[in-house]
């Protein structure tokens, strides 16, 4: 169950409420976030909920019984608005546009896809500095001072930065400099880094899982919700099968349950999710057709010449094109009455 | 390599070439389908093609060195165009619209779906009467004789039939009836029903296997072709991953992978592909967006009461909204200047 | 609901007890089997059933609730022992071991396997005349001919013989020549082909499909039981996963776990479920320590010269060395108190 | 390439070879491990090797092509034995049992596993401190306390401790009271704690990942040993595959694989691997005969008590009996000729 307080409880109130909600055998979990305070129940016991929720300090209670809640659209219908600043949304209604390289390479290419992303009005841009490499001796990245350089760039032309956090110990670092927080897939499900990220104010985007199941996805979600972060964005890239025919196979199955169980918005990497650079136009349209609330890709200058990814990335003139065919069908879908 | 042939080559021109070519190494097999004639020389040694090229009675010849040749667009990149008479065709550059239930039932529910494909410019209509079902104990279809009452009223509506063929025997007697024959997600890989398949000259679509590859699709098509049979849909209906969400992955990406390899028209069946009805519309238009030839779903006057699939078949009302978004969504789609 | 029947049942008490059932809300599906009647019951209301246990003419009665009933270990605890002539069995209790080449080849070819087999004390041997292959140019067996000629040979040495049928058609020329039908995993839910084998009194080796699940296997060997042949024996022999490593992936977990839900016996087969030379062995053994009836493996006097499958194949002296150490590992565990 | 330098190479010489090896268009990465210092050359192109063969201060030079290096049987025939001290090692030629409750509960459950250990020849036990969990309401661990209590009491005892790391924060404060650092599924790919772990000098077993390749275990153990740390394990653990009925998929192909592959000892966790008790023996057995060097599994005096995974954990008799068979049935596999 999660319980929503008044802003104004007074701490015996609280109390009253958590010893009532103990009382019938619920474990409870206090969770404070940007916009809220809640008390989770967990517990699987049948109770009458007008005994709750006719105590005082309580603004509305919800019986969720899935194992995440509070990224649930049983207690929270109305769906959620990223806020990026400067009139920048990811959320429900509108399309998200977000381009850049694989891995930040240099001053030159970060002016280059800045001046790309302004041209072509994408206002948020993506690009890694810290690279996870399954080989030790790859290319690991620009690090900090790659994401200092790029933000000095981007925030004087209004491009917001979506790049990778992949420890704990980078949240802080990276923190002045970045405006979307992107958990990798193969950090999906690490626990500390979503616990730790939960207690941030700025946005997360949450890769799914290698081999991650939705409802995994939206777990994950969860402990950076429950650790007190509202400002989250799932990200479908694919799934690891036994097809070895395309990257990964992206699963666009999974935007239309997203946004049935979550109140959260979803986007697509047809980047990865298909690896190949002349299918990614069409698996990003499929994106946008399934329901996706923003679309995530890969370009650069040359994409023969990025140091990672360069099969999955589009060049300048594609970008630009795909970025309006992308608001195209958009349009259109919004125009259908779909869920 | 694939050897097409003159259609008046003279029995001795045939044998010198196919001792030339057996000479260099490559085993050959015959093939004559209802457009041509071709020998196919399966082996891997180096060769130079203008030795054979100059041969009398030859028309043309390309090297294919995939598993899969006569399906390849190596050597045939002119989209192949399956024509189903009355002016229905499967084809690149059209959208094919096919609906109906998963098992035909009655007379009165034949009617009633002829009547909403007539009064939605729908023209080939789906459904099982001959039924693969995993519990020997389940409803097994309405055999030869559904499959007569149903020709009796399509043809006069000008509806054409497409319906699951099951094991060899059934070939000969369905023929009268059947516009395209339909292998199953389960028979993607009998080979003994692709081969007789091979000899008939009507339509066939084979479905991707449950967990079949790209590669094995192609293959089995490759044995339709080889049998003699150009007339050839492939069909991505989803298939099988850890993920439980939904009832298969439907694998879009498998869209312009098949559409880059071969010269055969690909359409996509998001019923069985996420299995719940509120989504396939959704995966319908994002098969489009993909690069679909044509969109295969399931529909019952009250999907509710159908015999099966009843949980992922839309009512007439959705099926008809989604007809006219599918159109209009190809519409766009041509317009972008995609692959 | 499994109902035996008493052999001298009258067809007035038989009339009866349908009517019983049926009047429960239960549909029913009479069986005959080499070794009984049976009338299985399906439907879902509980029901009292000493009502229906006390008619005459039942022997008794079993509610099983899975998909599979007559395979089920719910009503027939008591092991099956397929019996396939001359003291020769698969069972529970006893190791059985086949070997052979994946594709018969010549008279030379069987007479070397056939002596190979006699002087391990090996009593079955597999090997293929109907070869299932995904590219239609490849070799596709010796075919009936081929069975014949080995017949001959195997039968002479009291030598049994495993080959697979590939369509209905075939059921009826191979039955003379062979012990087990085996039904390949790309035909495992080739449900007209399970229905047709279910009339033959001949055991029936049933492989898991490509990507089939334990309980569509369960299923599978269901359609045969319930078609009147209750000589069955499941197969494990590797699934579909992502890792590409080995040809497929031996899951063994479906030993214990198909023992446990079935009566019928288990046997492994390590050449296709690892699909590596050197490995064979150690999976053997790994699948006699799972709990495996048997072991199915390829052998052949010079692996590199066969025709197919040769870099799975055993030569005959790491064969001799591998039935030695199976025995001696199942001894071995049948002093262990597992399950 | 590996070059493994000689203890006592000067400066001048090291820089001489750098710049050789550089020469030949290879990147270098040096390695000081406990055991060695080494230089791998990253590239492609063919050199001959004894111009840099001959220089001074090398002790040999490998030529590995494959992603992983220093983890690769083609420079280091000679298996890997971890010496975790006391006359304990995990070493191919020997089998080590690890066992222990899923999570460390309370001074007198450690005190009891410690028991059941001495009492049965055990040398290691397995335990969490720090839970990975899906949900984050659920039970995370007692954390370095409980580390402390149970190194109090197993090292008194002789017993040593297995206990995963979730996050490089840890590494240091759990360094004084653990003998083998565990990476969990979830973070074979966390590459920043991989890299952290190569600074340790105390043994780290590495779980594959839920759905990670045996190349990408392989690539994760590369990280630690290039890192510095050469005192590796590997586990398979079950991989994520589309079968229910287990809760992962034990992947026993791996166990020779991996061996043939790499030099580092490989265990098999059965516990894990199929997730239902009353088969966990028998794929521990099965493990044995694949070729593992060592079995980790979970126990617990009252497994429906235990605070996780009960339903995979045995009772100590069970425990008891399983590690005795164990020992015997790898004393049988030692006297097989087997890989």
């Amino acid at each position: 169950m999660i319980i929503q307080l008044q802003p104004d409880i007074s701490s015996k109130q609280k109390e009253t409420l958590i010893e009532k909600v103990n009382g019938i055998g619920y474990k409870t979990t206090e969770v404070r976030t940007q916009l809220g305070d809640y008390i989770i129940g967990i517990g699987k016991k049948e109770f009458d909920i007008r005994k709750i929720g006719q105590l005082d300090g309580i603004r509305d209670i919800h019986i969720v019984s899935d194992e995440y809640k509070l990224v649930s659209k049983k207690w929270k219908a109305k769906p959620t608005s990223v806020d990026l600043g400067d009139g920048v949304y990811i959320k429900d209604g509108e399309m998200a546009i977000i381009t850049g390289p694989c891995s930040i390479e240099s001053e030159e290419q970060i002016r280059k896809v800045v001046k790309h992303c302004v041209e072509n009005g994408i206002r948020m841009m993506r690009g890694g500095v810290f690279k996870p490499r399954t080989s030790p001796y790859a290319f690991r990245g620009m690090g900090i001072d790659g994401l200092k350089l790029w933000h000095s760039i981007a925030s004087e032309a209004g491009i917001k930065i979506v790049t990778e956090v992949m420890q704990t110990s980078q949240i802080e670092e990276m923190y002045p400099y970045v405006d979307i927080y992107q958990v990798g897939a193969r950090n999906s499900q690490n626990f500390n880094l979503l616990d730790e990220l939960g207690k941030v104010d700025k946005a997360v985007m949450i890769k799914r899982g290698i081999s991650g199941t939705i409802e995994e996805l939206l777990q994950s979600a969860e402990y950076v919700f429950s650790g007190g972060n509202e400002k989250l964005i799932l990200c479908e890239r694919g799934i690891r099968t036994y097809e070895k025919a395309s990257r990964n196979t992206l699963d666009l199955n999974a935007i239309p349950i997203l946004k049935a169980k979550s109140h959260l918005p979803v986007i697509v990497d047809p980047s990865h999710g298909i690896g190949i650079r002349s299918y990614v136009s069409q698996m990003a349209l499929a994106g946008v057709m399934a329901g996706a609330d923003g679309i995530i890709y890969e370009s650069h200058e040359i994409p023969e010449k990025a140091y990672s990814d360069g099969q999955q990335t589009l060049d300048f003139a594609q970008s630009a094109r795909l970025a309006a065919w992308i608001r195209e069908s958009f349009a259109m879908r919004k125009g259908f009455d779909l869920l």
